[in-house]
Protein backbone atom coordinates (compact mmCIF):
# COMPACT_ATOMS: atom_id res chain seq x y z
CA UNK A 1 0.00 0.00 0.00
CA UNK A 2 1.21 3.21 -0.86
CA UNK A 3 0.64 6.75 1.34
CA UNK A 4 1.15 10.09 0.25
CA UNK A 5 0.07 13.46 2.54
CA UNK A 6 1.09 17.16 1.78
CA UNK A 7 -0.87 20.12 2.69
CA UNK A 8 -1.85 22.97 0.66
CA UNK A 9 -1.78 26.32 1.97
CA UNK A 10 -4.22 29.50 0.77
CA UNK A 11 -3.84 33.14 1.37
CA UNK A 12 -7.51 33.94 2.08
CA UNK A 13 -7.91 37.61 1.73
CA UNK A 14 -11.62 38.10 2.34
CA UNK A 15 -13.82 36.51 4.86
CA UNK A 16 -15.49 33.89 2.85
CA UNK A 17 -14.28 32.63 -0.26
CA UNK A 18 -14.58 29.60 -2.42
CA UNK A 19 -11.49 28.32 -4.27
CA UNK A 20 -11.60 25.53 -6.64
CA UNK A 21 -8.55 22.91 -5.91
CA UNK A 22 -9.43 20.30 -8.16
CA UNK A 23 -6.11 20.74 -10.11
CA UNK A 24 -4.13 21.08 -6.95
CA UNK A 25 -5.37 17.69 -5.57
CA UNK A 26 -4.70 16.52 -8.69
CA UNK A 27 -1.49 17.69 -8.95
CA UNK A 28 -0.94 15.39 -5.78
CA UNK A 29 -2.40 12.42 -7.20
CA UNK A 30 0.03 12.49 -10.06
CA UNK A 31 2.83 13.09 -7.71
CA UNK A 32 1.37 10.27 -5.21
CA UNK A 33 1.97 7.50 -7.86
CA UNK A 34 -1.35 5.77 -6.49
CA UNK A 35 -3.34 3.95 -9.48
CA UNK A 36 -6.40 2.80 -7.52
CA UNK A 37 -7.22 3.82 -4.07
CA UNK A 38 -8.83 6.61 -2.51
CA UNK A 39 -8.10 10.61 -1.39
CA UNK A 40 -9.38 12.22 1.40
CA UNK A 41 -9.46 15.97 1.20
CA UNK A 42 -9.89 18.20 4.17
CA UNK A 43 -10.26 21.44 5.74
CA UNK A 44 -7.47 21.58 8.64
CA UNK A 45 -9.87 24.32 10.00
CA UNK A 46 -12.94 24.27 11.73
CA UNK A 47 -15.04 26.81 9.93
CA UNK A 48 -13.85 25.88 6.56
CA UNK A 49 -15.41 23.68 4.48
CA UNK A 50 -13.93 21.55 1.76
CA UNK A 51 -16.84 20.22 -0.81
CA UNK A 52 -17.68 18.58 -4.53
CA UNK A 53 -20.21 20.82 -6.71
CA UNK A 54 -20.15 23.24 -9.95
CA UNK A 55 -17.56 25.53 -10.89
CA UNK A 56 -20.75 28.37 -11.57
CA UNK A 57 -20.36 31.81 -9.89
CA UNK A 58 -24.39 32.35 -9.88
CA UNK A 59 -24.09 29.58 -7.52
CA UNK A 60 -21.06 30.30 -5.57
CA UNK A 61 -23.22 33.78 -4.64
CA UNK A 62 -26.44 31.69 -3.95
CA UNK A 63 -24.80 29.35 -1.90
CA UNK A 64 -22.87 32.46 0.34
CA UNK A 65 -26.78 34.23 0.39
CA UNK A 66 -28.42 30.62 1.50
CA UNK A 67 -25.84 30.37 4.14
CA UNK A 68 -26.18 33.47 5.60
CA UNK A 69 -29.88 33.27 6.23
CA UNK A 70 -29.24 29.30 7.95
CA UNK A 71 -27.03 30.72 10.02
CA UNK A 72 -26.60 34.63 10.20
CA UNK A 73 -22.97 35.98 11.03
CA UNK A 74 -24.79 39.41 12.68
CA UNK A 75 -26.17 39.67 15.05
CA UNK A 76 -23.36 38.46 16.49
CA UNK A 77 -24.11 38.65 20.17
CA UNK A 78 -26.80 35.90 19.09
CA UNK A 79 -24.31 33.21 19.43
CA UNK A 80 -22.61 31.92 23.22
CA UNK A 81 -19.45 31.25 21.38
CA UNK A 82 -18.78 34.81 20.44
CA UNK A 83 -16.82 35.97 23.27
CA UNK A 84 -14.05 37.68 21.64
CA UNK A 85 -15.20 36.17 18.39
CA UNK A 86 -17.19 37.00 15.97
CA UNK A 87 -16.83 33.78 13.62
CA UNK A 88 -19.83 31.38 15.75
CA UNK A 89 -21.63 31.32 12.10
CA UNK A 90 -18.75 30.34 10.30
CA UNK A 91 -18.79 27.08 12.52
CA UNK A 92 -22.31 26.44 11.62
CA UNK A 93 -21.79 27.51 7.74
CA UNK A 94 -18.94 24.97 7.64
CA UNK A 95 -20.96 22.16 9.53
CA UNK A 96 -24.23 22.25 6.20
CA UNK A 97 -21.27 22.29 3.58
CA UNK A 98 -19.51 19.44 5.42
CA UNK A 99 -15.47 18.97 6.56
CA UNK A 100 -14.13 16.16 3.92
CA UNK A 101 -14.61 14.86 0.52
CA UNK A 102 -13.61 11.18 0.12
CA UNK A 103 -12.92 10.54 -3.93
CA UNK A 104 -12.17 7.08 -5.90
CA UNK A 105 -9.07 7.01 -7.76
CA UNK A 106 -9.19 4.89 -10.62
CA UNK A 107 -6.45 4.27 -13.27
CA UNK A 108 -4.39 7.35 -11.81
CA UNK A 109 -7.41 10.02 -12.04
CA UNK A 110 -9.87 11.44 -10.09
CA UNK A 111 -13.23 9.31 -10.65
CA UNK A 112 -15.84 12.15 -11.30
CA UNK A 113 -18.70 12.49 -12.59
CA UNK A 114 -19.42 15.51 -15.90
CA UNK A 115 -19.38 18.42 -12.93
CA UNK A 116 -17.76 17.04 -10.38
CA UNK A 117 -14.94 19.99 -8.96
CA UNK A 118 -13.10 20.42 -5.59
CA UNK A 119 -13.30 23.92 -3.43
CA UNK A 120 -12.36 24.98 -0.65
CA UNK A 121 -14.96 26.81 1.32
CA UNK A 122 -14.02 29.64 3.85
CA UNK A 123 -16.33 31.18 6.30
CA UNK A 124 -13.78 32.92 8.28
CA UNK A 125 -10.92 34.13 6.33
CA UNK A 126 -8.46 37.35 5.45
CA UNK A 127 -5.02 34.73 6.94
CA UNK A 128 -3.73 31.72 5.80
CA UNK A 129 -5.36 28.54 5.95
CA UNK A 130 -4.53 24.83 4.68
CA UNK A 131 -6.10 22.02 3.45
CA UNK A 132 -4.39 18.63 4.08
CA UNK A 133 -4.41 15.78 0.74
CA UNK A 134 -4.13 12.11 2.17
CA UNK A 135 -3.64 9.94 -0.58
CA UNK A 136 -3.96 5.66 0.09
CA UNK A 137 -3.68 2.90 -2.40
CA UNK A 138 -1.66 1.36 -5.03
CA UNK B 1 -4.75 -4.72 -1.48
CA UNK B 2 -7.89 -5.45 -3.80
CA UNK B 3 -9.69 -2.57 -5.38
CA UNK B 4 -13.33 -2.69 -7.10
CA UNK B 5 -15.19 -0.05 -9.10
CA UNK B 6 -18.96 -0.20 -10.45
CA UNK B 7 -21.12 2.67 -11.49
CA UNK B 8 -24.98 1.77 -10.37
CA UNK B 9 -27.30 3.90 -13.18
CA UNK B 10 -31.28 5.00 -12.28
CA UNK B 11 -33.56 6.19 -14.72
CA UNK B 12 -35.17 8.51 -11.97
CA UNK B 13 -38.51 9.83 -13.37
CA UNK B 14 -39.16 12.38 -10.88
CA UNK B 15 -37.97 15.38 -9.72
CA UNK B 16 -37.28 13.76 -6.42
CA UNK B 17 -36.69 10.47 -5.48
CA UNK B 18 -35.31 8.61 -2.47
CA UNK B 19 -33.82 5.39 -3.81
CA UNK B 20 -32.81 2.52 -0.90
CA UNK B 21 -29.62 1.56 -2.86
CA UNK B 22 -28.29 -0.90 0.00
CA UNK B 23 -28.87 -4.20 -2.28
CA UNK B 24 -26.98 -3.10 -4.93
CA UNK B 25 -24.18 -1.93 -2.64
CA UNK B 26 -24.37 -5.50 -1.30
CA UNK B 27 -23.89 -7.35 -4.31
CA UNK B 28 -20.92 -5.05 -5.26
CA UNK B 29 -19.57 -5.86 -2.09
CA UNK B 30 -19.65 -9.79 -2.58
CA UNK B 31 -18.30 -8.94 -6.24
CA UNK B 32 -15.26 -7.64 -5.15
CA UNK B 33 -14.04 -10.04 -2.97
CA UNK B 34 -13.11 -7.73 -0.13
CA UNK B 35 -13.30 -8.83 3.50
CA UNK B 36 -11.66 -6.07 5.37
CA UNK B 37 -11.59 -2.70 4.22
CA UNK B 38 -13.71 0.40 3.17
CA UNK B 39 -16.56 1.19 0.65
CA UNK B 40 -17.06 4.61 -0.63
CA UNK B 41 -20.54 5.27 -2.54
CA UNK B 42 -21.42 8.89 -4.20
CA UNK B 43 -23.92 10.28 -6.47
CA UNK B 44 -21.46 11.22 -9.72
CA UNK B 45 -23.74 14.22 -10.02
CA UNK B 46 -23.99 17.65 -8.12
CA UNK B 47 -27.90 17.89 -7.49
CA UNK B 48 -28.01 14.51 -6.22
CA UNK B 49 -27.15 12.73 -2.62
CA UNK B 50 -25.58 9.46 -1.64
CA UNK B 51 -26.87 9.39 2.29
CA UNK B 52 -27.64 6.83 5.15
CA UNK B 53 -30.73 6.88 7.39
CA UNK B 54 -33.93 4.76 7.65
CA UNK B 55 -36.24 2.84 5.11
CA UNK B 56 -39.47 5.14 6.46
CA UNK B 57 -41.84 6.43 3.73
CA UNK B 58 -43.12 8.95 6.47
CA UNK B 59 -39.91 9.81 6.90
CA UNK B 60 -38.71 10.55 3.33
CA UNK B 61 -42.22 12.47 2.81
CA UNK B 62 -40.82 14.75 6.46
CA UNK B 63 -37.66 15.26 4.62
CA UNK B 64 -38.50 15.97 1.20
CA UNK B 65 -41.02 18.45 3.23
CA UNK B 66 -37.97 19.85 5.51
CA UNK B 67 -35.18 20.34 2.20
CA UNK B 68 -37.83 22.50 0.53
CA UNK B 69 -38.52 24.65 3.37
CA UNK B 70 -34.32 25.03 4.22
CA UNK B 71 -34.31 25.61 0.32
CA UNK B 72 -36.99 26.34 -1.81
CA UNK B 73 -37.17 25.33 -5.06
CA UNK B 74 -39.56 28.38 -6.22
CA UNK B 75 -39.28 31.21 -6.82
CA UNK B 76 -36.60 30.36 -9.42
CA UNK B 77 -35.32 33.23 -10.17
CA UNK B 78 -34.55 33.83 -6.64
CA UNK B 79 -30.79 32.20 -7.79
CA UNK B 80 -28.55 33.82 -10.31
CA UNK B 81 -27.53 30.06 -10.92
CA UNK B 82 -31.10 29.53 -12.70
CA UNK B 83 -29.94 30.87 -16.00
CA UNK B 84 -31.56 28.80 -18.32
CA UNK B 85 -31.96 26.50 -15.33
CA UNK B 86 -33.84 25.51 -12.20
CA UNK B 87 -32.34 23.43 -10.08
CA UNK B 88 -30.17 25.97 -7.90
CA UNK B 89 -32.32 24.74 -4.80
CA UNK B 90 -31.21 20.95 -5.59
CA UNK B 91 -27.43 22.05 -5.66
CA UNK B 92 -28.31 23.47 -1.93
CA UNK B 93 -30.85 20.42 -0.69
CA UNK B 94 -27.66 18.20 -2.16
CA UNK B 95 -24.92 19.90 0.54
CA UNK B 96 -27.37 18.96 3.31
CA UNK B 97 -27.88 15.55 2.78
CA UNK B 98 -24.21 14.99 1.57
CA UNK B 99 -22.28 13.69 -1.71
CA UNK B 100 -21.10 10.48 -0.25
CA UNK B 101 -21.16 8.19 2.29
CA UNK B 102 -17.84 5.61 3.84
CA UNK B 103 -18.91 2.18 4.99
CA UNK B 104 -16.50 -0.54 7.17
CA UNK B 105 -16.17 -3.63 5.31
CA UNK B 106 -16.15 -6.57 8.38
CA UNK B 107 -15.53 -9.81 7.37
CA UNK B 108 -17.02 -9.38 4.19
CA UNK B 109 -20.22 -7.49 5.26
CA UNK B 110 -20.90 -3.61 5.00
CA UNK B 111 -20.50 -3.47 9.17
CA UNK B 112 -24.15 -1.30 9.94
CA UNK B 113 -25.92 -0.64 13.45
CA UNK B 114 -29.44 -1.56 12.90
CA UNK B 115 -31.48 0.52 11.17
CA UNK B 116 -28.77 2.04 8.37
CA UNK B 117 -29.59 2.27 4.71
CA UNK B 118 -27.87 3.38 1.90
CA UNK B 119 -30.03 5.95 -0.40
CA UNK B 120 -29.69 7.72 -3.49
CA UNK B 121 -30.78 11.24 -2.96
CA UNK B 122 -32.11 13.03 -6.41
CA UNK B 123 -33.48 16.66 -6.39
CA UNK B 124 -33.12 17.30 -10.21
CA UNK B 125 -34.00 13.78 -11.74
CA UNK B 126 -36.33 13.19 -14.79
CA UNK B 127 -32.86 11.61 -16.02
CA UNK B 128 -30.88 8.79 -16.14
CA UNK B 129 -28.24 9.35 -13.14
CA UNK B 130 -25.32 7.09 -11.43
CA UNK B 131 -23.77 6.30 -8.51
CA UNK B 132 -20.17 5.64 -7.98
CA UNK B 133 -19.23 2.31 -5.78
CA UNK B 134 -15.57 2.08 -5.00
CA UNK B 135 -14.35 -0.39 -2.67
CA UNK B 136 -10.78 -0.75 -1.59
CA UNK B 137 -9.52 -3.84 0.64
CA UNK B 138 -8.53 -7.58 1.41
CA UNK C 1 -2.65 -3.82 4.72
CA UNK C 2 -3.80 -3.81 8.10
CA UNK C 3 -7.61 -3.47 9.35
CA UNK C 4 -8.79 -2.63 12.88
CA UNK C 5 -12.43 -2.52 14.15
CA UNK C 6 -13.63 -1.13 17.29
CA UNK C 7 -17.46 -0.32 18.81
CA UNK C 8 -17.07 2.67 21.66
CA UNK C 9 -20.30 2.41 23.46
CA UNK C 10 -22.05 5.05 25.56
CA UNK C 11 -24.61 5.70 28.14
CA UNK C 12 -26.31 8.76 26.96
CA UNK C 13 -28.26 10.05 29.66
CA UNK C 14 -30.22 12.94 28.03
CA UNK C 15 -32.20 13.47 24.59
CA UNK C 16 -29.14 15.74 23.26
CA UNK C 17 -25.20 15.64 24.09
CA UNK C 18 -22.25 15.96 22.70
CA UNK C 19 -19.29 14.03 23.90
CA UNK C 20 -15.61 14.42 22.97
CA UNK C 21 -14.35 11.09 21.37
CA UNK C 22 -10.96 12.11 20.75
CA UNK C 23 -9.18 10.09 23.43
CA UNK C 24 -11.00 7.02 22.00
CA UNK C 25 -9.92 7.52 18.72
CA UNK C 26 -6.12 7.82 19.69
CA UNK C 27 -6.59 4.92 21.49
CA UNK C 28 -7.65 2.37 18.88
CA UNK C 29 -5.33 4.28 16.63
CA UNK C 30 -2.71 3.03 18.99
CA UNK C 31 -4.13 -0.47 19.31
CA UNK C 32 -4.07 -0.92 15.69
CA UNK C 33 -0.19 0.02 14.99
CA UNK C 34 -1.58 1.80 11.99
CA UNK C 35 1.18 4.56 10.91
CA UNK C 36 -0.55 5.69 7.73
CA UNK C 37 -4.04 5.05 6.41
CA UNK C 38 -7.38 6.31 7.31
CA UNK C 39 -9.72 6.22 10.42
CA UNK C 40 -13.18 6.06 9.74
CA UNK C 41 -15.69 7.12 12.57
CA UNK C 42 -19.42 6.35 12.34
CA UNK C 43 -22.47 6.69 14.24
CA UNK C 44 -24.48 2.93 14.13
CA UNK C 45 -27.65 5.06 14.53
CA UNK C 46 -29.26 7.06 12.11
CA UNK C 47 -30.44 9.68 14.79
CA UNK C 48 -26.59 10.89 15.71
CA UNK C 49 -23.25 11.84 14.21
CA UNK C 50 -20.12 11.98 14.44
CA UNK C 51 -18.74 15.15 13.51
CA UNK C 52 -15.53 17.48 14.10
CA UNK C 53 -15.63 20.49 15.46
CA UNK C 54 -14.03 22.87 18.53
CA UNK C 55 -14.56 21.84 21.98
CA UNK C 56 -16.22 24.37 23.08
CA UNK C 57 -19.46 24.81 25.48
CA UNK C 58 -20.33 28.25 24.04
CA UNK C 59 -20.75 26.52 20.66
CA UNK C 60 -22.05 23.39 21.47
CA UNK C 61 -24.83 25.66 23.09
CA UNK C 62 -25.26 27.82 19.80
CA UNK C 63 -25.07 24.36 17.87
CA UNK C 64 -27.94 23.18 19.66
CA UNK C 65 -29.81 26.34 19.46
CA UNK C 66 -29.32 26.47 15.79
CA UNK C 67 -30.57 22.88 14.91
CA UNK C 68 -33.63 23.35 16.81
CA UNK C 69 -34.74 26.30 14.68
CA UNK C 70 -33.65 24.08 11.44
CA UNK C 71 -35.51 21.34 12.71
CA UNK C 72 -38.10 22.17 15.87
CA UNK C 73 -38.65 18.83 17.91
CA UNK C 74 -41.87 20.59 18.52
CA UNK C 75 -45.16 20.05 17.47
CA UNK C 76 -43.98 16.33 16.68
CA UNK C 77 -47.08 16.10 14.81
CA UNK C 78 -46.04 18.17 12.07
CA UNK C 79 -44.09 15.01 11.36
CA UNK C 80 -45.63 11.72 9.39
CA UNK C 81 -42.46 9.72 10.75
CA UNK C 82 -43.52 10.46 14.44
CA UNK C 83 -45.91 7.79 14.77
CA UNK C 84 -45.39 5.89 17.87
CA UNK C 85 -42.02 8.06 17.51
CA UNK C 86 -40.82 11.29 18.52
CA UNK C 87 -37.94 11.65 17.08
CA UNK C 88 -38.05 12.30 13.54
CA UNK C 89 -36.67 16.20 14.10
CA UNK C 90 -33.38 14.07 15.57
CA UNK C 91 -33.38 12.76 11.68
CA UNK C 92 -32.67 15.94 10.16
CA UNK C 93 -30.47 17.12 12.82
CA UNK C 94 -27.94 14.24 11.94
CA UNK C 95 -27.98 14.91 8.45
CA UNK C 96 -27.04 18.40 9.04
CA UNK C 97 -24.11 17.65 11.71
CA UNK C 98 -22.99 14.23 9.16
CA UNK C 99 -23.23 10.61 9.98
CA UNK C 100 -19.15 10.04 9.59
CA UNK C 101 -15.75 11.00 9.64
CA UNK C 102 -12.48 10.10 7.45
CA UNK C 103 -9.19 11.31 8.80
CA UNK C 104 -5.88 10.68 7.61
CA UNK C 105 -3.28 8.92 9.91
CA UNK C 106 0.54 10.40 9.50
CA UNK C 107 2.90 8.52 11.81
CA UNK C 108 1.05 6.82 13.84
CA UNK C 109 -1.29 9.92 15.01
CA UNK C 110 -4.63 11.12 13.60
CA UNK C 111 -3.48 14.13 11.34
CA UNK C 112 -5.14 17.38 12.51
CA UNK C 113 -5.64 21.02 12.60
CA UNK C 114 -4.95 22.87 15.83
CA UNK C 115 -8.30 22.65 16.40
CA UNK C 116 -9.83 19.95 15.21
CA UNK C 117 -11.75 17.26 17.51
CA UNK C 118 -14.00 14.85 16.83
CA UNK C 119 -17.53 14.56 18.49
CA UNK C 120 -20.42 12.16 19.05
CA UNK C 121 -23.50 14.16 18.79
CA UNK C 122 -26.57 12.58 20.30
CA UNK C 123 -30.20 13.64 19.11
CA UNK C 124 -32.33 11.14 20.20
CA UNK C 125 -30.48 9.74 23.32
CA UNK C 126 -31.66 8.48 26.93
CA UNK C 127 -30.18 4.86 26.35
CA UNK C 128 -26.89 3.25 25.47
CA UNK C 129 -25.52 4.15 21.87
CA UNK C 130 -22.55 2.99 19.44
CA UNK C 131 -19.96 4.44 17.22
CA UNK C 132 -18.03 2.53 14.83
CA UNK C 133 -14.01 2.72 14.49
CA UNK C 134 -12.48 1.03 11.55
CA UNK C 135 -8.73 1.64 10.91
CA UNK C 136 -7.48 0.69 7.53
CA UNK C 137 -3.93 1.40 6.65
CA UNK C 138 0.00 -0.07 7.45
Amino acid sequence: MKSYRKELWFDIKRRREFINITPEVESCLRESGVKEGLVLVNAMHITASVFINDDESGLHHDYEKWLERLAPHAPVDQYRHNVGEDNADAHMKRQVMGREVVVAVTEGQLDFGTWEQIFYGEFDGRRRKRVLVKIIGE
